[in-house]
């Protein structure tokens, strides 16, 4: 942890509240919440006394090592996140990602407080066998509302990983159908398949990237390349792995050697489902992000994942487009690999995290055809569905895809010209919309960033080695980006000092 | 479909309102929710016209094979479950035994109407960074309260699959661990696991049981040999399988021919781990349920556990103990492992389902050592502690785990009554409180019952190739019993005729 005196942060934090809205652009801006800290204030070291005080009692009922600190979430409004010691942090990381309007937000605050919401969050559902009369039209005017163009097929489920996983087995399931040419499972299939041996159980692969990150469960965390600590010990899936494109920022400088490296990418996934194919494994789905956004915010080009789609379609291989962190909004558009102009949907696009519940997205062709092949005990949970509700059409009145947009534009430029002070410190600015990051020299620096933003009232992550993850809220501001910049700023100076 | 007109249910249903309780034995049967109706009420074959209208524009969206019928949670209330049809059934299969405390509990609404307890709801944390001031005296008061003796670790995960996913992770976890002696990892342990490959990933195995159910996702149905459905076209563990005792009931009058078969059983499941240990693929954990409950409701001995126990231990394999189904009271017991007298807890106890959240119990053995071995974006959700926390006072002050014992000798006495009746068409009468099964000649003739069940208004469901599932909720009575066994006894007149 680095030392910061609480006497160096408030002459800092002083300032904050002289960055009050100019520029508004949106209506959120002018109609904020009313009781939202018009800047950090920090009180102590984080994690302050109070949050190593429970981190003592959590650390005897269960490994506590990733904690950062103990949240007031009664406290937390809007852009900021209270700690138990009362320290007021502008939360550029928002519980990984995942808190979509901020906290306490008060449509999701005017949701709890209807009673006729509460039906499904005391009544959970068996969604694959006794679905609540309202489910379709649920699902149709929220999810589907915003199913990427051309998908009319969704199937929820409670997590993340539990997406990636059932995303994994539509593929195979997808796949399987096909060698079978529609045919149904010969008795040799149906029974080999109860001891986990061939034919039943079929011997495919699925392609991932170095440096993906798509969940921690086994079949999950086995197309995961981003961390030791996610994969290490565990019995892993020998599945092919291509290197993701390593590219050059800003992208468009470099456009003739990023689209060289990409290609080197590119031959690579093609070489390797030749050869799976070859070896009786064949590649039945591809895995990918829009953006790695943990394996250390690596992007690529709408060519990239034009040619990836091309590929996968020619040899047969179904494309995953993991949008669980990229997803809702955060990158501008509401699914990030709308930036991309694919001429055709992906097969399965999985969602999580800011859309409160998982899921994915399929096309018709990864549609299962009998009853129990996409299932477990929930499936999903409406309760998620009532509260998605009010976030969806907060985006939609507010106009968050807009100010996501132009308050990532605004975010951007201020990290470059951060970068442009410091170009022996702090580079490789990027982003789409705000989910943003800059590089470091290394991983001890990166942390020491991460660290050093805290101490002033700024919550960031990392993404991968030594970059810097940044994930808003879809509330995030000019204001608030502007507040982050100057932190990040002196930040840096401090520990280049 | 069975057919039967509605003129062959009226009659049978009108007698419903005579079966008032007279034996209360429980405060709740004097204090039961006033709107709890008196008995089913079937007004359509079910799934109703109004059913198969909302099924038919589900199934544009999805795959709909396995929905029974749609429901209308705000008109259900306590044991009966409302269709969209206006159909009133006795559910005793709960929304695959996950509804702890019936429909629209008071207690449940109760914890909805207060606004002190809505900010989990609409701000769910990143647990294990960012947990809520009051996490640990959430986990303490509640989870930790109803811990399995011995056990005083817990961690909570969003589903059921996600729970025996991080279970196995923890189990291999602890094995590595092991097999370094506690040692840190090598740098080639680490770089390795990110590929997939030894050393870092290792090969190492679990040992299941055939019929046993232990989730959907890769890892979980790599455990779990119930059904050709949950395998079929997945890329499966090739990991050692014992078959689980075929035993004959009931279990206390067949007690010495039942012991030959345990014995049979343990030895496979000794011969297994010997010889995986000589392959060098070594068994790092054995799952077990207490009650293979969607395999075929199989039970076995106390000395069976026991003595699984025993070979567990002598071989270094963690034991996790699954009771995501059995769990949470409804064998009388709150974990139905406590029916087995085992001298030491297992290693790890898994739950779900009427817990409301996720999660297992683990001891100090399988703790992790480092950050982000156990771990997702949300580990769990609080919301669902809050209303586990009235399900569980509920639980307390109504003593409902008496009622549970008490109404399953009663329901399973009765099950044996009508057995004796047509033992040519139902038998093997068995269960633990009221988690009861029996079976009936083959799959066709059980799909019959559950069917003609449904249409006289009692809601069950399959368990294996023959059995009947009966999981009502843990509020489920003596008179909710005599109803069912009416209704069962007709039914079962009705398919001999």
């Amino acid at each position: 942890m680095t030392a910061i005196s609480r006497k160096t942060i408030y002459p800092l934090l002083s300032k904050r509240v002289n960055l009050a809205p100019r520029t508004a652009t949106c209506s959120y801006v002018r109609r904020k919440f009313s009781g939202e800290p018009t800047g950090p204030r920090v009180v102590s070291q984080i994690p302050g006394p109070e949050s190593l005080n429970l981190l003592n009692q959590l650390d005897k009922i269960q490994n506590t090592d990733a904690v950062a600190f103990f949240a007031d979430y009664d406290k937390s409004c809007g852009n900021y996140i209270v700690d138990a010691d009362g320290n007021i942090m502008l939360d550029m990381l928002t519980q990984m990602a995942s808190i979509p309007l901020g906290y306490n937000h008060p449509r999701l605050m005017e949701t709890m407080r209807k009673p006729e919401n509460w039906t499904p969050f005391v009544n959970r559902p068996s969604l694959g066998v006794s679905p609540p009369s309202d489910w379709t039209q649920l699902l149709k005017k929220d999810l589907l509302s915003v199913a990427p163009s051309g998908m009319r097929q969704v199937q929820t489920m409670s997590c993340g990983s539990c997406t990636i996983e059932n995303g994994l087995k539509a593929m195979f399931i997808a796949h399987e159908r096909r060698r079978r040419s529609g045919a149904p499972p010969t008795p040799e299939e149906m029974s080999s398949c109860m001891c986990n041996i061939p034919p039943g159980s079929a011997d495919i692969t699925i392609l991932s990237f170095s440096g993906a990150s798509h969940g921690w469960t086994l079949g999950a965390q086995s197309v995961s390349h981003a961390n030791w600590t996610q994969k290490l010990d565990l019995k892993s899936m020998r599945w092919p792995v291509a290197t993701f494109p390593s590219l050059r920022y800003p992208l468009e400088d470099h456009e003739k050697e990023n689209r060289q490296e990409e290609q080197r990418s590119l031959s690579e996934v093609a070489d390797k489902i030749e050869r799976q194919m070859k070896d009786g494994r064949p590649v039945a789905g591809c895995c990918v992000e829009p953006v790695q956004s943990a394996g250390g915010d690596n992007h690529a080009s709408p060519w990239f994942f034009q040619e990836l789609q091309k590929i996968c379609k020619q040899n047969g291989v179904a494309l995953l487009m993991d949008e669980i962190q990229t997803g809702c909004g955060s990158t501008g558009k509401f699914w990030a690999h709308e930036h991309f102009s694919l001429p055709e949907p992906p097969d399965i696009v999985a969602f999580g995290k800011k859309m409160l519940t998982g899921g994915f997205y399929y096309r018709e062709n990864m549609r299962p055809q009998e009853a129990f092949r996409i299932f477990n005990t929930w499936v999903g949970d409406p309760s998620k569905m009532v509260l998605l509700r009010a976030v969806l059409n907060t985006i939609r009145e507010e106009r968050l895809l807009n100010l996501v947009s132009s308050t990532g534009v605004h975010l951007l430029k201020g990290l470059r010209e951060i970068e442009l002070k410091y170009p022996a410190f702090i580079r490789n600015a990027r982003g789409l919309g705000t989910l943003c990051s800059v590089d470091f020299p290394n991983n001890s620096e990166r942390d020491k960033v991460i660290q050093g933003l805290r101490n002033r009232g700024v919550n960031t992550g990392p993404s991968g080695d030594r970059s810097l993850r940044l994930r808003p809220s879809l509330i995030f501001t000019k204001v608030h980006s502007d507040i982050f910049l100057e932190v990040l700023e002196s930040t840096v100076k401090d520990i280049m000092a």
